[in-house]
């Protein structure tokens, strides 16, 4: 049988598609692969696959097209698109000098003992004087921008001590120097030692003997924590197993059906959502996120992340583990990387879905009777989490019982550090352990949207809510407050408005609700939140536009993904959402796109080290005036012969009566 | 051994108050209760009381007091303070006329049947003409505030047809009519007949025939759905019994210490919070809820609920149900009503807690060794729910393991519906069924948090993160961020600020953190929302201060708790937070109170109809810069062998391989 369009890249079709590929070179060119995933398939094509598949009827014959990112002769990057399904390459480009590939994680690793192991290198640590059995460690980072004359891929590691105690878990976050080699990726040529400020301003001072402090340590073994928190046992069972089917990523559950698919790009999108038999959406995934520091000194300035276009939240997804990452009855997928051979890497259980109990769905109580009409919350996980560096992130896709969608994202993992002299403060970081000082920085998502509220048809409106004008026939009280009405025409943005209660719907105007008359809609719930804080002619802001503004609307194109564009590794422009949103192209009625843009500002606590409780937000996506009524009075009423709760044990009689009420 | 002074009020109390106050009047006085509960005890006298129980030492005396709402002569209101400790009546003081106490449910439901046995509704009725079987129902509302001159106690029945299906649960909220009386409360004298209009504008038309149309029902028995959705058992249990304890009222939890007591008036509020040994919280509630309509037509304009101040959560109080309301390990507590004649109701169970899984708390990932570091965020739920006739509120206080507090916000139940004819459509309501029509309102809670932060001088102050000036040497790239300052020296509010990303942190400024060397503190995450929506010199804003702002500091006095004022009932003014927050007071480093508002414009969806799904809204306390380091390393790590979570079954070799990675 062949693979459903929507399946993800199948390790047979990386093989393949990187033999393709390397077959049309040299062996002299040396290909040396960074990407290779599963293009999105053509829309158009898909419309009738879906027709036809939820028709019953034969599904169109779509060719399965691969991505390849690769290097040749060190220093050219090419993009090339191969036809797995017939296998032939489709084209191959040579990207221009300056676009550069997405790291490999074999490649910064490489980097990374190189680096350690450097002379320039060596000298330093040599003049740091480490006490015995302290040594070294660096983290390699993506050099990003600050000249556009700059054409080469560089690699700045940010080094430091790592504890003397033998254990490999040491954090050596809480122990940064002050000398930061940067080097020239693939060659591993050494470019230059940058030394890093320890006051107040960029002064710099030569490397000296390390001034011992303490190491501010996470893991169990180290952490100091000599008394374990006396938690018990709480299970989360399924006896009768969960709700949910999975089949080759197809999720049924509760009405709900949708596609799973890992990618190497964005951890996972999904695909093809209805719910109780109405198309929702075509696809969602999170496209992109930025991570700008505040600290303005060289070579700080530099540290901004694109940590999917730079790297890759599939590719560096988490291995999830049973009751650890995910708790109850769960069903996992794998994910996938490659090394630079093209040779594909399992990454086993990277995406994990499961079901849970999320309080109450609904209630009421008739007080003349006190008969109760009680609904769970029911909700179905798709997870999955990358670690990029120092820091994890968490993406939640939360589909609930009663149509709605809440799009979660839980940063968390170690706070990028920086050296800080005793006795001194910075208004652009937090000290969080001694000598170690976090600076603010934010964390900017885009979480692409390409609905399909019954049909691709769609419109995006927003609604303020607003006083109605006093007036002594119909608003004599001055009470009174309306929604206004505004369509989005063309590709562009709209402003957040809190104190209006600016609410986002993504309507089709072609379908009008048979109860409220108006059209049917989703509504986007969207927090208000500061964006990207860099000047407007900041390289941050030129490689960021989509992190200006909170909700971006464009016209549907094939391969338009990723928010920041398709390369953002040293990128000196914003090739995405900053292009795309135009002003010209209608998307009222159209095959639209609404990218919501996710921003935190992040002003480290000391809570927040030496390992960061989750900083947890959300985006909801909700039916409105779509249904003709709740749509979730299917579900069974909640009552304890189902749910087999039970007292606090030792309550005594009085307790025990209450069982009965 | 004597009550701790937290402790709820007892039923022998309650009785004992109502004794003593019906003995200073003569029988004929006929004293008509209609809220009877604890007062708070002078803050300076428990300082000293929980400082001696903190230190084992002997606790001072603080004598026991009720407040007593009652009637007497049918008209007169009056407060009565009771110390039930020594036995006497401390104060009694008669109410100016006007001053409106809150509604008693069994005076409610007493109304509610007179009504509609009362000839001019029946004469109403008659002329509906209703189909064989269908009755009539009412929801007696607060009468709330349009003329200054108005002082007497009245009440609005918004008058409903009852389907003819016989059942008591058939929701008569589908099918309002056009009429509705106003009665005098107490003496049950009728006043006048509303008549409700059903277009665009205020005109209304006398009764004539009812319309039928088809009954919207959310009762499974009645709501039309055959099929119920197919949702498989998701059990949690603790086999080793939950990691709390509760022992009259006082919870120990996770390094979590504080009191719960229920009241009639919030539901309940929780005292004396500490977190791992370091003082937090004084004392949190819900302060005070107001739902303004947005319907400028006569009546509606009066509709402006109170639901703590006009009712009392409390007093309105669901008996919760294990298995139902709440899942897992349960500990519940009673509250309390009484009867006119101030004999108790205990209503069994309306507040419950237990723990709950929430995900990740942290996670990191050593990408060198592939060692993770994974803790599961543990949460301890304080919740209530209150059904104030047609709505649900409930109201969860989560006390988290890492010593944040998640102040969580569900409304649900059934939204308040007014007459539309047919073909009719009005820019203030959404149409939710056929001819009933759900206006647009805002529900706007007060939390009031009244903090220790490692004791009770406390300051609270207001971060802004804002761009650093571009400056050749210290911010050549221009992308330099900072945060600045404010400190809150006197009562007053503070203006939301999103785009800042505002941040309100409450600190101790005689204590400094050894790591970032800046005070103390726990920081408050404030959604911005929308506030009150009416003109300034509306009765809806005067009767409401509190809601036209989301942070509001006053200074610590005891006996201020209500954010309105203490009696809300048609009242014409707000004498609460607006008289408060003076602007003259000091509050930087002094004993200082913060009123969190949270609001939400709710514009209904169809979706919301017959019953709504919950609409959640959070307000997050977290501690910042408060501990030395994350105060949950000392959490034991996640594992299966402690979490026992299963693969979805037939999953094959393959997956059963996944379990040992």
């Amino acid at each position: 049988m062949s693979l459903h369009p929507f399946t993800q890249a199948k390790d047979y079709e990386i093989r393949l598609a990187a033999k393709l590929v390397k077959d049309a070179y040299p062996a002299s060119a040396n290909v040396h692969f960074v990407q290779i995933d599963r293009c999105d398939p053509p829309k158009k094509s898909m419309i009738d696959y879906i027709t036809a598949e939820r028709e019953g009827l034969p599904t169109p014959k779509i060719p399965r097209v691969l991505y390849c990112y690769y290097y040749t002769n060190t220093f050219d990057f090419h993009k090339a698109l191969v036809n797995v399904t017939a296998g032939h390459v489709i084209t191959k480009v040579k990207q221009p000098k300056g676009v550069v590939g997405p790291n490999l994680p074999d490649d910064m690793m490489e980097l990374e003992e190189y680096c350690n192991k450097h002379p320039a290198v060596l000298a330093e640590v040599e003049k740091l004087k480490l006490p015995k059995g302290y040594t070294i460690r660096n983290d390699p980072w993506i050099y990003a921008t600050d000249d556009p004359n700059e054409k080469r891929p560089l690699i700045q590691c940010f080094m430091y001590v790592l504890a003397g105690n033998g254990h490999s878990e040491s954090n050596h976050y809480s122990l940064p120097l002050k000398f930061s080699p940067v080097f020239e990726a693939f060659t591993k040529k050494f470019i230059r030692m940058d030394y890093l400020p320890g006051g107040f301003d960029e002064t710099t001072t030569p490397t000296g003997p390390w001034q011992e402090v303490p190491c501010r340590e996470y893991h169990p073994d180290l952490n100091g924590e000599t008394v374990a928190r006396d938690v018990k046992p709480l299970l989360i069972s399924q006896p009768e197993g969960p709700s949910f089917t999975v089949k080759d990523g197809k999720v049924k559950w509760q009405g709900w059906e949708f596609r799973v698919a890992p990618t190497c790009r964005e951890g996972f999108a999904v695909y093809d959502g209805w719910f109780k038999g109405r198309q929702v959406f075509y696809r969602i995934s999170l496209s992109e996120m930025t991570v700008p520091y505040g600290d303005p000194r060289k070579p700080y300035h530099r540290k901004q992340a694109f940590d999917l276009g730079d790297c890759g939240f599939g590719s560096y997804g988490n291995r999830l583990n049973l009751g650890c990452d995910c708790l109850g009855v769960i069903k996992y997928m794998d994910g996938h990387s490659i090394h630079a051979n093209g040779e594909p890497i399992t990454i086993p259980n990277t995406v994990c879905m499961h079901e849970q109990d999320d309080g109450l769905l609904y209630k009421h109580v008739n007080y003349r009777t006190l008969n109760a009409v009680v609904a769970r919350k029911r909700i179905f996980i798709v997870q999955t989490i990358a670690t990029v560096a120092n820091y994890e992130y968490i993406i939640n896709l939360k589909f609930v019982s009663d149509g709605s969608i809440d799009i979660e994202t839980r940063a968390t993992g170690i706070l990028s550090t920086m050296p800080i002299d005793e006795n001194v403060k910075v208004p652009w970081g937090t000290i969080v352990a001694p000598n170690c000082m976090a600076a603010y920085h934010q964390h900017i998502l885009s979480f692409r949207i390409d609905p399909a509220v019954d049909g691709h048809k769609n419109t995006v409106v927003f609604d303020d809510t607003k006083k109605l004008p006093k007036d002594k026939d119909l608003n004599p009280f001055g009470i009174g407050f309306v929604t206004d009405r505004h369509f989005v025409e063309k590709a562009g943005y709209v402003d957040q408005s809190p104190f209006t209660n600016r609410t986002y719907k993504i309507i089709n105007e072609n379908i009008i609700n048979p109860v409220s008359k108006t059209p049917v809609g989703y509504k986007i719930n969207m927090p208000a939140r500061q964006m990207l804080l860099a000047d407007k002619d900041s390289f941050n802001t030129k490689r960021a536009t989509y992190a200006t503004q909170q909700v971006w609307v464009t016209k549907y194109r094939d391969h338009e993904l990723y928010a920041a564009g398709e390369f953002t590794n040293q990128s000196q422009k914003d090739t995405g959402v900053g292009v795309w949103a135009n002003g010209v192209d209608n998307v009222r009625n159209e095959d639209c796109v609404v990218w919501a843009t996710l921003g935190f500002t992040h002003i480290p606590r000391v809570e927040d080290f030496p390992v960061m409780p989750v900083e947890t937000h959300n985006i909801q996506l909700a039916p409105f005036n779509f249904f003709d009524r709740n749509p979730a009075l299917d579900i069974p009423q909640a009552n304890n012969s189902f749910n087999k709760s039970i007292l606090v044990e030792g309550e005594g009689d009085d307790a025990c009566c209450k069982t009965k009420i």
